[in-house]
């Protein structure tokens, strides 16, 4: 049996498992022009939660009744392509399918050099994240003060990364000790906030960054982004990559407007998606590839093994389970 | 008798004139190196209202006891620098008093070329406030939608000019039916909304632009920018150049979070005040002259006339009473 996972239904709040279903997928052969490829590793991100809205979003909606889909690499197991063969390894946007078919223009061959799934973590859509709002909004210099919330996401941790690189001092917040452990041992950042157990988090930042705040890459949003903005510098530069406290909300998030005080510091904040740099990939993977060639970045996975893991894995998300990326493999 | 006006006390919530009182300032001469002025034109500001408050800000404020200050043409009246006489026109940062001494090197000789009161206004601080804040962050192109709050005020009505001559469409939201009708008919902005009279904010946005909001020349802030922010495109700029609906809070204002609208659209925002432009007053005030000269520009004043008046006109600003600049003239 080849099995797909459908939206069943849309979640209200937080997703469950019941607003997923496995399903038997239609047998597919390639025509000309395509590719059968069976899935290899599929990804979970955070963004995923707004597709199964049918509010209008900067990615279309997943379809009830539909399946799934996101980033994925697959291995070519018939090609009707003349660029690829059985073997190859390829990353696409594709469905949560176990094995499907798909135009050969739509997919990118992968070089094995590299392992697969990094194609799905720093080499592909959250360490491009990460490279691009640091680079092009928070534009970091050495010296200055960084803050980092999901700091142990798959975009929070190549970030915290690269603002060390650029010889600045990082401050890390995530939702539990061994992730901040992780953060502060490994990653080497200068200093952890638990947002769970921190009941202070205003003052939280004000002992951690004395000099204040330079930049805010922000994956989380909400209360954790009101104690940071308390102790922004004048030039601050915020970047809005996320805003997963919001996503499961069900109705529009108040706040303190941030407004006023953003004129008192003459302070930037810009939204975006990776997708806007999409011209720009190729420098971006060179330049990851290369820190990580110089062991200037090291990288964590959260694999879970198991097609059918993927509803709870997903939903794992929102409970701040993974470490570094989420990701399912297939079974061999 | 040479009058001053000092601060008598904080205000909480809107101004009144017993926050202010008028006393009588010392008698003085021109050290050297010193100028003896008479103010022949006060400048009340909307920031003004912030130094009133001890909390911290960008600009110092006020004191306790002491004379308010702010921008003043004056006249030289008794030079003890070399590069001024009696009879030329200064404009300097200089208190509310009739007559008083300042450093020479504190204060700008003026072209009289150009009516005097103009450099409170179009080619001073608010004229200089509209150009960097369009040329710097709202970057707008021709073709593109720009909306403009506060657009009745000093800095807003060359803001929906600028938009102009910019090739944008433009629209303007002001708070009576006469400054919309000037608006309209002397400035020639596309649309003109009552704020105080709308009911239905976000769908007059939306009825008046029809294409979205590209820039949002922001010098309100509160509801009425939460209803442009319903209506912002992908890229959208957003200047927050002065928030008057929040200056008289006494409490932190809340309102909808703008973040995860802002990661949907990729859109901007920046707070900025004029002097971080500086550098660059130069290169401002020749592109706004020339403009004038062009008749490209109009400009609009409120004046009010005699020092006694600047409490009131002062607390004017944050009632809507003005058109344009609003400024007091010493009586001859």
């Amino acid at each position: 049996m080849n099995r797909q996972i459908i939206l069943k239904s849309r979640p209200v709040g937080l997703p469950t498992t019941a607003n997923f279903e496995i399903t038997e997928a239609p047998a597919l052969s390639a025509k000309e022009g395509e590719l059968l490829v069976k899935a290899l590793f599929i990804s979970v991100d955070p963004y995923m939660r707004s597709r199964m809205s049918d509010a209008k979003s900067y990615v279309p909606s997943f379809e009830v009744g539909k399946p799934m889909d996101g980033g994925v690499v697959a291995e070519v197991i018939e090609s009707n392509h003349p660029d690829f063969v059985a073997g190859d390894a390829v990353l696409g946007h594709l469905q949560w399918r176990e094995i499907q078919s798909v135009n050969a223009q739509h997919v990118t061959k992968l070089d094995k050099a590299a392992p697969l799934s990094y194609y799905l973590g720093i080499l592909g859509m959250p360490g491009l994240t990460a490279y691009f709002g640091m680079n092009e909004i928070g534009k970091p210099v050495a010296g200055e003060t960084v803050v980092v919330s999901g700091a142990a996401g798959a975009v929070g941790m190549v970030v915290c990364q690269i603002a060390r690189i650029k010889g600045c001092r990082v401050v890390a917040i995530a939702g539990n000790d061994d992730k901040n452990a992780y953060l502060k041992n490994v990653l080497k950042v200068d200093e952890v906030i638990n947002y769970k157990t921190e009941k202070k988090m205003k003052a939280a930042i004000a002992r951690t960054c004395p000099d204040g705040v330079d930049v805010y890459y922000d994956n989380v949003g909400g209360e954790i982004s009101d104690a940071v903005f308390a102790n922004i510098n004048k030039f601050a530069r915020i970047i809005l990559c996320g805003q997963i406290s919001m996503y499961n909300a069900t109705e529009v998030p108040v706040g303190p407007r941030p407004q006023p005080l953003m004129v008192k510091k003459s302070a930037l904040m810009q939204g975006f998606i990776v997708s806007n740099y999409s011209a720009r990939f190729g420098e971006g993977i060179h330049q990851l590839a290369q820190w990580l060639g110089e062991g200037k970045l090291t990288y964590q996975e959260t694999i879970v093994e198991g097609f059918e893991t993927l509803p709870e894995t997903f939903i794992g998300l929102f409970h701040g389970k993974n470490t570094g990326k989420l990701l399912v493999k297939m079974k061999d």
